[in-house]
């Protein structure tokens, strides 16, 4: 593939009322909308319009926050997708779940159930989930350790893959005459025993129109760059500079080709949350807006939580010491990946207490951006045709305001450069996003002993 | 409230191409559209057109039969009724899962999910699933006795309930003034330790519409009157003569009344499965044409599953010998409850074996009726104004032709009658239905260790 052919990939990551968290405090914010269907469908069907590759939805089987300062709760995303999968033809429709969590055989069928009634539209964002709390709502006192919610994610994944191709393309015979519904050669038991699953199947659902719904990942960790290497054909990310950008995504591809992996088949997508404005001066004006909301009790537990360090004695006006975050800079775990970008902002810009919450407070992390809607696309492009991104997680920090003026905007630079479609030219979410659609681990193979994972 | 104003509930159980297993195979069932979301989307759209109740889905986590002679993979129910609710207004949305494969806090989401998004309209049918095969989906080689599945599903419905409360109806404050969006005061850990759950909470949902989805049950064992009459506020149920229904309806209201509850909010609602044609005997041929559809082979495994007997040396032309289905009186279980009705028709009414696979063929022990629309009306009428039943699981042979014929010829003789309402009075389930919303365990409870479920 060429340059000039290469495509952008775009997503819209929904999220309540935007990705700053003093969003919905904004007079114009739709937080009475936060947990309105109607508001999300509403989103999906802009989003489609200007022919975005998909809506995305994070998840967490818990609340957001214990702090009653930001919109906590959530609908539960996989319906989500099923209400706006009704209500839309093309938009991929991706959402998160955790293997930590749920049952192989349940979310299989989920996701299964979505795809197909989508045309072939859904994508399972893999997590593993790392909130003690969480943990806290199924049985345990604590979240295990990365190594075991890892291992436990692998087998995970493995199941549902047999699962999802446990009925070959072919087996729904539906012959009226002969009377066979499915062809039971093409109808396979899985008969998974592993470590932690024991699952016989088949699953109750036939092939999907993608075959598999289309993995995306989403941690940094080292545990989680070694699952995305291998698993992932998505992977969303979060970098601050360009610089730390190119550095992930040449580690993701080659490791994706150690692993004898096609890496255009490993769709590296950062995020980035814009600010937009007819001027710089006014993005920048509706940015400290939106930042003057913030309640700092809210991201100073944000920041504890993630540093397991006590900031309550510091003055919000003065510098963060630099000693504070020291020695983040090794990735164990993806809190400790998103603590390094914490500790290289505090290294690089010096911030006070209350500037770096306003970083914070944008994007968790994710790379915050005011301006005018080409200079958001020049960063777009800068990123796309140097090697740091093959698209982008659109994370706007007001909804819809900010997802509409991004569409209306920067998409149509986007589109004028030849970078992103006009139209849509497949109707599935691998099609958008250019991905093989995988044969059934079971197709050809008489004995389903010999059906193995690779 | 007085016989006249009573009104009956009428539900559309969906499934595949209709309740009879053959309706497949008809010249005109809709096989190819099975697994067609749209498919379900129109038939929802029809009954509430007709101001039905609710639709229902009934559930399973497995294929719903090794056998490839009839449809047997299925859509997960949850996401059918998410997307189905984003086009439709007010009909009721129920789902059947599992209490014995699922987590409390995932299912309370998926329901709390759907109720928010359809503006207060789900209903959960609660079972405890009973096939060894389903268990092999789930890391169990088994599945668990009666009495553990009931025990689990007793403390897995006290955890949801839980949950479901756990955010009291004003606890979302949405206060940009204040910063604060909840008030702290009103959402509540649950802080279940139980036998076999240990669930912290709260819930990541405000409280839906309906504060809780509707209660359904669907078992007849003892095990499930006695959970149905302490938790249920719908029962789905199958009985083949009035009598039997009136002694069951008899039953589990006087239980519901022991238990101290209001029988009224305690709905007993039958299955019927009715041909229907403009004259009884045009009714009987396409109920005799469908019959001449089935795959003895099916109704075979269907039979010796459900019995653990074998039948195989028998000649499908010969009257079942009475002695094989003896002593199935003693209702141990679902599947001996289902196996009750069958040896009840074959002590009455002497049938052969393919005349016994023609009579279970149509509802799987429910009860078929084939007759003019008055006929089928009079049915319902009859058992709606003599004790045994409260409404009608209405459960069409062959979808959506059977469906559309009984909304357009027998629904309209039951409004003439004053029995079934010609517009929606709410806009919930629990409207139409008849069912109060019930308070939260923590309204008003300052020490949330006071809140207890009675």
């Amino acid at each position: 593939m060429t340059k000039k052919n290469r495509q952008l990939s775009l997503n819209a990551f929904l999220h309540d009322t935007g990705h700053h968290e003093a969003s919905w405090r904004h007079a114009d914010s739709s937080v009475e909308r936060a947990h309105d269907i109607e508001f999300y469908i509403e989103q999906a069907q802009a989003a489609e319009a200007a022919k975005l590759d998909a809506i995305f939805f994070a998840d967490s089987p818990g609340l957001w926050s214990a702090t009653p300062y930001r919109p906590t709760a959530h609908l539960e995303p996989i319906t989500r997708l099923a209400a706006i999968g009704a209500r839309t033809q093309r938009i991929g429709l991706i959402a998160t779940a955790s293997t930590t969590f749920y049952e192989p055989y349940n979310l299989a069928r989920l996701f299964s159930s979505v795809d197909i009634a989508s045309g072939g539209r859904a994508g399972w964002n893999i997590v593993t989930t790392q909130s003690d709390s969480v943990a806290r709502n199924f049985n345990l006192k604590q979240i295990p350790s990365p190594e075991e919610r890892y291992a436990r994610a692998q087998e995970f994944l493995d199941v549902v893959t047999k699962l999802w191709d446990s009925w070959e393309d072919d087996a729904v015979l539906a012959d009226r005459a002969s009377g066979l519904f499915f062809d039971p050669e093409k109808v396979h038991a899985i008969n998974h025993v592993g470590t932690y699953y024991q699952v016989e199947g088949a699953l109750a659902a036939p092939r999907s129109p993608q075959g598999r719904p289309v993995y995306v990942q989403a941690g940094s960790s080292n545990e989680g760059r070694a699952f995305a290497a291998r698993n992932a054909e998505a992977i969303f990310t979060a970098h601050q500079t360009i610089g730390d950008a190119r550095a992930f995504y040449d580690d993701i591809k080659s490791r994706a080709v150690k692993l004898g992996r096609n890496p255009d088949h490993v769709k590296v997508l950062p995020g980035i949350s814009p600010f937009l404005g007819d001027t710089e001066a006014e993005a920048k004006e509706l940015q400290d807006h939106i930042n003057s909301l913030t309640v700092p009790a809210y991201g100073l537990a944000q920041l504890e939580g993630l540093g397991g360090v006590s900031l309550g004695h510091l003055d919000l006006d003065e510098e963060v010491p630099l000693e504070l975050f020291a020695g983040s800079g090794d990735v164990l775990d993806n809190n400790r990946s998103r603590l390094m970008v914490v500790a290289n902002i505090v290294e690089r810009d010096r911030p006070t207490l209350r500037q770096l919450l306003h970083r914070l407070a944008g994007g968790r992390g994710h790379n915050v951006v005011a301006g005018t809607p080409l200079q958001v696309a020049d960063i777009i492009t800068e990123w796309f045709e140097n090697g740091a991104a093959d698209g982008f997680n659109v994370m706007p920090p007001l909804y819809p305001q900010l997802l509409d003026a991004f569409t209306a905007t920067v998409v149509p630079i986007l589109q004028d450069r030849g970078l992103f479609r006009t139209e849509y030219s497949g109707t599935t979410l691998r099609d958008h996003y250019g991905l093989p659609r995988p044969d059934s681990l079971y197709a050809g193979v008489a004995d389903e002993r010999e059906a193995e994972l690779v």
